[in-house]
């Protein structure tokens, strides 16, 4: 029987690799529901492609843009329209917006207990403790889509959770890996959104620069796992072929791996338990690749590493404010009014500057999150 | 509850890191039988050590010696003594002997409907078919033991058989690695009995540097997992850190890795499907390693490897000349009678010489076992 999938931000880079896959497998799965934000001309090829009952657009004139031309198709939109498209009935909900706009629309489908396929990695790392008591109150699963996290799910496949020692989260460095900390003072917004192996939004590519994206997988795998931040291992793999890894109380180690390609991680989410197969997909040649390398993190060199330790170490609110900061200082680079530096300035800051809320309730946090967005925006002015 | 032990070829390299391991965790295992084969020194230690209840050694007059000194065990010898120890009420069997001797022990053994933990890849190759057969008609359980399998078992844990797509055990080429074949021509038995990775017995040292021993893993993989030979492939890893991987239809690999240490594998045969600490072992560290490499097989630099694969797919009896042929070869190798390269070469004769009798039945097997062994010795008079 064909799964029934809604997507949020179906028109960023997972959205369409999502889509990707439920084309391949127009069996097994059906679009019925998404979310797009201002893209209206992919927004209508998914619509007719995909024929879904309900989608979500942010603003108003476009929804109504939408009706006249797809009357037949409940069209929403802005805040109320994410949660009611990502509250609609589905087996699935792919969660692949773009920063913490993702939070509410997830608690509200996990309240409906739904099985939730995360890439909106902000949600987690902004509210974790609450998306995962939630979850279980509510018999709700949270399945990763992150290439890492997916490895790391694999990995721990069939294991028991407590002969797991360790998580080892692979770092391809990103697009700066062999630039000097001098070096990366005069880098353009241009020359970072050039990654070397993963082709993604924007966003995450200059997170992927920073290594703050680094920061918020490890957060995010601390809330997935459970896991203490002292047994989550960041290793330098510049190839990015080793996904991540898991070490168990054995010495032995799990590994999933395989070429570069988001639409692995997204297809398991969508069939876990089962595999479907890709015919058409490269498969990993490590002959081909010849050597595959390996180096410790250098945490002076990739400060916003450490600073993602430190905020969850610190917990409660600080993830919030890292992430919050993070986002607000992104904007802020894209739209060239910082240095690339100066974004994990701003974030380090932001984090000196709070005093943390331990176990704070959805409505501190989204108090938290714009309180340090209007801090960061003013810490330039 | 503590699990009950039998061991077979407990003076073995692969016989004494289950000792260890036995010796590791007192708590959850008791070694209540073994069989030796004529280091009297260590059969000693060990008897005075776990205190078993039966111990099987080679030689009669051995065995009169055992009893003299140790009234309470039951000593038995020989080839019927053998049979007698691997049927011996226990959890467990280990099967670590050397050499298709160990195939009628395991053949009673599962009769008995036992757990076997078999590290005698012989037994496998000359007579898998029956092996598996057997196990299956009796509810025995066959779990790998060599480090290769072990890690192919544990990729395909939590995961589904018919969503593998192909095994991809690695090689690190043995100790002739880096050598051409002209190289080959005049190695001694001293230089042959050096592994770069790997600290093991003579027999298995030699197959390992004739890739022989590659080959009988190759045959054992597709015995134990039931893959086509055509998907299974062996890849160059120098380092033997990747111990080998398993790739799905949806083109994800699964990779088991670890420091090269045999007791990991065979701690994990005898406690799957959990996993038991090793707090002293040395733990991976990938950055302190820096770089894995991976090469394409050569099958024209390493002959033997072709022809375990040519003896595969011919099937029947001719995994039977290969492994007595390569007994054999090995032997008048270690005895100075022969030079390395003529071990490939008197294997390759046994084969051309073979017509397959396929699906043979025990009896057959081991009159080709026999009759191959005779072969091969005659053809250097």
């Amino acid at each position: 029987m064909s799964k029934k999938i809604v997507l949020l931000g179906a028109t960023g880079s997972i959205g369409v690799q999502t889509a990707d896959i439920i084309r391949e497998h127009k069996e097994e799965f059906t679009l019925v529901g998404f979310s797009a934000g201002k893209n209206m001309e992919l927004t209508k090829q998914f619509l007719k492609e995909f024929m879904p009952e309900i989608v979500c657009v942010q603003s108003e004139d476009d929804a109504k843009a939408l009706k006249v031309e797809f009357p037949a198709v409940s069209i929403v939109f802005g805040s109320q329209g994410l949660i009611e498209t990502a509250t609609y009935e589905a087996d699935i909900l792919v969660n692949a917006v773009i920063g913490s706009v993702g939070l509410e629309p997830t608690l509200e489908a996990i309240k409906q207990g739904r099985i939730i396929a995360i890439a909106n990695k902000e949600t987690l790392v902004t509210a974790g403790h609450l998306v995962m008591e939630s979850a279980k109150r509510h018999g709700a699963t949270i399945l990763p889509v992150d290439s890492e996290h997916s490895a790391l799910f694999q990995s721990l496949n069939g294991e028991k959770r407590e002969q797991a020692s360790r998580l080892i989260l692979t770092a391809s460095g990103g697009s700066f890996r062999d630039r000097t900390r001098a070096e990366l003072q005069n880098v353009t917004v241009q020359d970072a959104l050039n990654h070397p192996n993963w082709s993604m939004g924007s966003k995450i590519t200059i997170d992927s620069a920073t290594m703050v994206n680094k920061g918020l997988e490890v957060i995010e795998a601390h809330i997935l796992f459970d896991f203490d931040y002292k047994d989550i291992n960041v290793l330098m793999h510049r190839e990015s072929i080793i996904h991540s890894m898991v070490e168990f109380h054995d010495t032995s180690v799990m590994a999933q791996l395989g070429t570069p390609d988001m639409r692995v991680p997204i297809q398991y989410a969508l069939t876990y338990p089962e595999r479907l197969p890709r015919p058409e997909a490269k498969r990993l040649n490590l002959a081909e690749i010849g050597k595959l390398h390996f180096q410790e993190m250098d945490y002076e060199r990739f400060r916003a590493l450490k600073l993602a330790f430190d905020a969850g170490k610190a917990g409660g609110t600080m993830t919030t404010v890292l992430n919050a900061a993070n986002e607000q200082a992104v904007a802020m680079f894209l739209s060239e009014e910082i240095q690339f530096l100066q974004i994990e300035e701003l974030i380090e800051r932001a984090m000196d500057k709070h005093e943390v809320i331990s176990t704070p309730d959805l409505e501190t946090i989204l108090h938290v999150d714009s309180e340090t967005r209007k801090t960061v925006a003013n810490m330039i002015k």
